[in-house]
């Protein structure tokens, strides 16, 4: 049984990829192995054209519960207490976290049960999420003396500031409705349900034209870090690209003439 | 009849303008010529100190539906398939959004029925909106092929990122009240009270010191692209200059005797 | 009897301390006087490492409402008009304003009444705030011809922008439910309950590790201005930092026996 399991679905003339983090002993922790599959997974995933939307769920009562601290505290054996652990560890783990966005596929998170510390940042780091009612989300590395630093780079650029201050130095979780009001989800689902939802917003974004949706995905982060001109700047050229695409072509002249499209990519 | 409406109603020596699009056909689509109206209408704007607030409203069953698709399919006829012509464009839109900010003015979005793509690009490039009860936002383009980039920059800038991806990536449209929730707009109003409503928004901002809300309204642009630091240092400045404005002046004296101000300007 | 007030409570070996505003007669305006008062404490409890969260509260009808325009118009009657005085008058509000992100300890505004201007500034600039039910927030300064330029720097980096250009431009009031929803404030008490509320928010942060929270808190507001790969890289190193301290080798070994920690520092 592998630590990361591979769920694919047909879609269209593609498929969804569903990874299922199986590790559900050690709720899903972001261990060595678990960072190196999720990062073999992604790494596969850069240049895979048949792949229109990814997932990332996970196994048992937790969706991922963030580091595997019994690990992290086995690198202190080391000679310099585990610094060069520690600093190759958090380096790993934030990569993995930054290929989500460098993918051409949309990535949903589907939490359910207990997001915390890391496991909150890889919902945070997704494009967006779809979340089982009474989620429960945390970044309470403070309540054992570890400040949740890397998770919080990745709330703090979903939800508002206090309401991300307040999460990182109290270690309270917050539910899926104050969750889905601050910003850091897109829906809520029954836990019946979850799938089901996660699939059908994966579907949706599936069925659109794929050159398109990767290319708004690269736009969409590399802007957002721009001043204002210089994002106009750097979209309109986007943009261009985007309308000389063959398919955009055809993209609109299928809905000036009221049809569907017949494209070459899907 | 006009492509693009102006319509001035006195406010107290002063006036509020109202940009009403006027091309119902197309569903107010940002053509060539709605573009060029509209920049020179803003460019009148710009140096029009009777005009207190400005308001863009929008003819029949539709604000803004974004570009003019036909007239962008014929550029392709071009001997470069339309680049020269596309790049054109794109920059023409992006400069037609700026120069909201760049106005003296606050500037009040009015949409209803549909605000879409570049449409809905329109309200978000605008300081403040008010939205008819049941209007529908999107940044659909991804369904025809071609994702809404530079509407993107706009949208990313109101709302939080997960629910711009969605609404980006899915073309799905959200309600007035998600808008709401999410910071695209300010008010909603039932259509009956729509004009009524964005009027009394505009007459409340017209009411204020007019040097006040321009010195204002720059600043706020300019400072949110700062850090922290370098925004105090030049907003500390622009509080300087507005204090030793002679009407800042008689204001705050008529504020500490409990009268209202007599205002040059005003 | 003290301008600004300093109430301690013993809170595990170490204790909150409440600086609270007394200048009921002036709304607790931010005047020279209460500036230089506000500072002089924060630059003491830059070191106190026995402080483990600061609230700032205020006597009287309001929280703060502002800063003293009667001093303020007394600075006029200078040689240069006052722009001498200004500019150092902004310049030591923002100092103190951005001197709250720089303690170690949280610090938490508990407003109540009414926050305007510099009030509702003081506010935005805690890293956390619980306001009593009914509390009126506005940066109301364009009422008297005198733009809340200053205030807007806090406002907007704790609220979505059109919410933001709203307060300012109309220079209206919203009430805690709205400033709630906004992002502005993180809880709402009963009047009644307001100070137990902020106690216990108050007491919840500083039964952590103080260490963490210190490493935790420089870090928020450090990466918060960083692009995404930068955060990370600066953050990395954080948590490495973090790891190797004593107290949370002893933290997350106490998590991982299922026992309370024994800290050397609490």
């Amino acid at each position: 049984m592998a630590l990361l399991e591979r769920h694919d679905t047909p879609c269209g003339t593609g498929r969804i990829r569903r990874l299922h983090l199986n590790d559900p002993g050690k709720l899903n922790a972001l261990s060595d192995e678990m960072l190196a599959a999720l990062q073999a997974e992604f790494d596969a995933l850069k240049h895979d054209t048949d792949t229109r939307a990814v997932i990332i769920s996970g196994e048992g009562k937790a969706f991922c519960a963030g580091h595997d601290l019994k690990q992290m505290q086995a690198g202190r054996q080391a000679e310099d207490g585990g610094a060069a652990y520690f600093a190759d560890l958090f380096d790993r783990c934030a990569k993995m976290m930054m290929t989500i966005r460098t993918l051409p596929q949309p990535v949903i998170a589907m939490p359910h049960g207990i997001a915390t510390a890391a496991g909150c940042q890889l919902v945070a780091s997704c494009d967006m999420a779809v979340a089982a009612e009474g989620t429960r989300f945390g970044v309470n590395g403070v309540n054992i003396g570890l400040f949740c630093s890397t998770p919080m780079v990745a709330l703090t650029r979903n939800v508002p500031r206090k309401q991300a201050f307040e999460m990182l130095t109290t270690g309270e979780f917050i539910g899926s409705d104050k969750a889905m009001e601050i910003g850091l989800i897109n829906r809520i689902a029954s836990p019946e349900d979850l799938l089901f939802e996660a699939m059908n917003l994966a579907e949706t974004v599936a069925a659109k034209l794929s050159t398109a949706v990767r290319i708004g995905k690269e736009a969409f982060y590399h802007q957002i870090e721009l001043p204002l001109d210089e994002a106009y700047e750097y979209t309109g050229g986007v943009m261009v690209k985007n309308m000389l695409h063959v398919d955009t072509n055809e993209g609109i002249k299928a809905f000036i003439e009221k049809r569907p499209p017949s494209w070459h990519q899907d």
